[in-house]
């Protein structure tokens, strides 16, 4: 039940490791359940427990500290070894005394690992501050740092076996995103066209199916599109309106957004023009990728093109993308924002989503792109339009 | 927009402020969504960046900190007024160096809480260890105390506005189910049933619509449905397989949740068998409901008929249930297990769940309830049997 061949998580665990040294790290605990699936292939929705994987440079596999029910979970999509895959009792579920952490505190110091340099994802999804109180009271001897987004870092340059992932998802949103532009009229409710976008995205294709996405389709209409993440309504489309459709297909957890404009009825010259100058905005700033170019510099040819029309946006126009779990499709690791110097290398995948808003509606176009060996190449063939319903 | 009354939301707060008192906190800072929007109505897919919502015992209105993109769509969809919306710049977006809870201390001692005991949810989804750390660094005359699941012991016993969500959320679930039993056959993809289940949830009924659920549909089969919270595939249903589906209806973010297992063909003497005993342990369990009882003791009833049948289950069978947010739709407050003395009350809300795990299958039959005022009564209206196609 693997998603990859061994080979593929063994080359990840060596270059987790050898960020591990170059930060005098000696042990990882990973929690963000995207970088516990990354390192060993679960992918259980069991992240609303704590869960931990260890890494540590002296060890060969990876362990993973998961709760006695999931355990056989792991057993049967991971690739570890059984004696790896160490359950807790369930005492420990939704329980702030006998926390966790010190579950997992108790199995570093057995393993001989209490006295390490350990590194924890202060930053990451799913580990509070209570585990971080917890482990450092249950690790006296412990050296604990912030790894902070290492395994996220790592996550950065894509295999080629995962830009296929990607290259799959993207098949999924071209298709949802046809769906969505069929289904979606005057009159029509948006939670049905919601319901809509969900099956073709789960049912995936006749080859694949699809899987669960990080977040949910945005697709918020009228005043709310400008408001960004509000989840759709029970309400009809009305006439007059535009909507953000934005949304990921999902293979074997790789994602590949997508969002495009819609406008019920023919658009306003003002609705016109902003789609306008936000996909000339897009197709320069996808034109400034390449290998050796900053990620702030990508975000500058966009700035250019908005700034020519008079128009501001304070907010990055995209991130690293790729393996992931809610709540984010992002990586958290580079932004394309000023200030972000990040060198783009081939095999970065990045979701770019440009877009502005005004008072009453608000305009978005996007690609998933790969870095290539001398531009970009954008995963799914979807026209960039301003489409009219 | 709002989900209910102003004076609903006002209610709630008191309730808060109420138990800040009991436990000697003059402020609270809330970073759980399901917390967010219990006290806001804000339900924007926007709790992948940080957000925070202040209670403050001299305060009459909480103030939300939100990403500067979501400040409108808190306007929109919220009861506080515009002033105690305070939007942040987009740089705090993934920045550990700049970080949000910087800016969250700021406004604390602008608004002369600096020096005050600020209670925080240490265990609480998204408030990671580096908030604590930052918040710890930028209040440094607070006295920064756990506020634990302060709020999530408020939501335990539920108005009658809420208990009126959860029925609609009972009626969706008992639609989805009825889908899911009429789709599913031997040689039919996995991912196909999920494609009609989220389709069914997510369409909601005629008069009202489904929302995004906390939680993914569980539903596979064969050996991983003994292996608790793993995603479907998209393998066809195999002939002889069994299946657990849970999954939950939801109406203005509140869940009723509901599981039942399913047979692909004739069930086996040890299935049909199994069934049965969880069958007649979910029901002594039910009948144990009522005021004055303890949470335990609910427990206590499952176990008493597994056990004579001889089987032995080490983990919680319920949870407390309501408005949700990914990734869990239980409250992280009371739970039906062992040494869990809540007293139940009136009007307090369970997703009860007991099950068990085989070595090639596993079975649940799961019941939302409420506590009445002398027993208890289901939420939704669905047999309770095994389902055999």
């Amino acid at each position: 039940m693997l998603a990859f061949e061994k080979s593929e998580y063994l080359e990840r665990v060596k270059k987790v490791k050898e960020r591990m040294v170059e930060q005098g790290i000696d042990v990882i605990l990973a929690s963000d359940p995207a970088n516990i699936c990354y390192l060993t292939g679960f992918e259980g929705w069991s992240f609303y427990v704590h869960q931990t994987v260890i890494v540590a440079l002296d060890e060969e596999q990876p362990t993973i500290i998961i709760r006695g029910q999931d355990s056989f979970g792991a057993e049967l999509t991971t690739w570890l070894d059984k004696e790896n895959i160490i359950p807790y009792p369930d005492f420990y579920v939704n329980n702030s005394v006998q926390h966790t952490m010190d579950f997992v505190s108790d199995i570093l110091i057995k393993k001989g690992l209490g006295n390490k340099t350990i590194g924890v994802e202060k930053e990451g999804f799913y580990f509070s501050m209570l585990c971080g109180e917890r482990i450092e009271k249950g690790l006296p001897d412990a050296k604990i740092v912030d790894s902070d987004y290492l395994v996220n870092w790592v996550k950065l340059i894509k295999s080629d076996n995962e830009i296929a992932c990607i290259r799959k998802a993207a098949t999924i949103s071209e298709k949802v995103m046809r769906t969505v532009i069929d289904k979606i009229a005057v009159g029509v409710r948006q939670c049905d066209v919601a319901a809509a976008a969900y099956q073709a995205q789960v049912s995936g294709t006749d080859e694949y199916g699809g899987e669960f996405s990080a977040m949910f389709p945005f697709m918020s209409a009228g005043q709310r599109s400008s408001a960004c993440h509000l989840p759709w309504t029970d309400q009809p489309y009305k006439k007059g309106e535009s909507l953000i459709f934005e949304f990921s297909g999902v293979h074997k957890r790789y994602h590949s957004p997508l969002a495009r404009t819609i406008s019920l009825g023919e658009p306003s010259q003002k609705l016109n023009d902003s789609a306008n100058v936000v996909i000339e905005g897009l197709e320069a700033a996808l034109a400034a990728v390449k290998p050796g170019a900053a990620c702030e510099d990508v975000e500058k040819a966009w700035n250019q093109v908005i700034t020519k029309y008079g128009i501001i946006k304070d907010s990055r126009i995209g991130y690293s993308i790729g393996l992931n779990f809610p709540p984010n499709w992002g990586e958290n690791s580079c932004n394309l924002r000023p200030g972000d110097k990040t060198v783009l290398q081939p095999n970065m995948t990045f979701h770019m989503i440009p877009g502005v808003w005004m008072d009453d509606f608000g305009i978005h176009f996007s690609e998933t792109f790969r870095v290539t060996e001398n531009g970009c190449e954008t995963m799914a063939n979807f026209p960039r339009e301003l489409f009219i319903k």
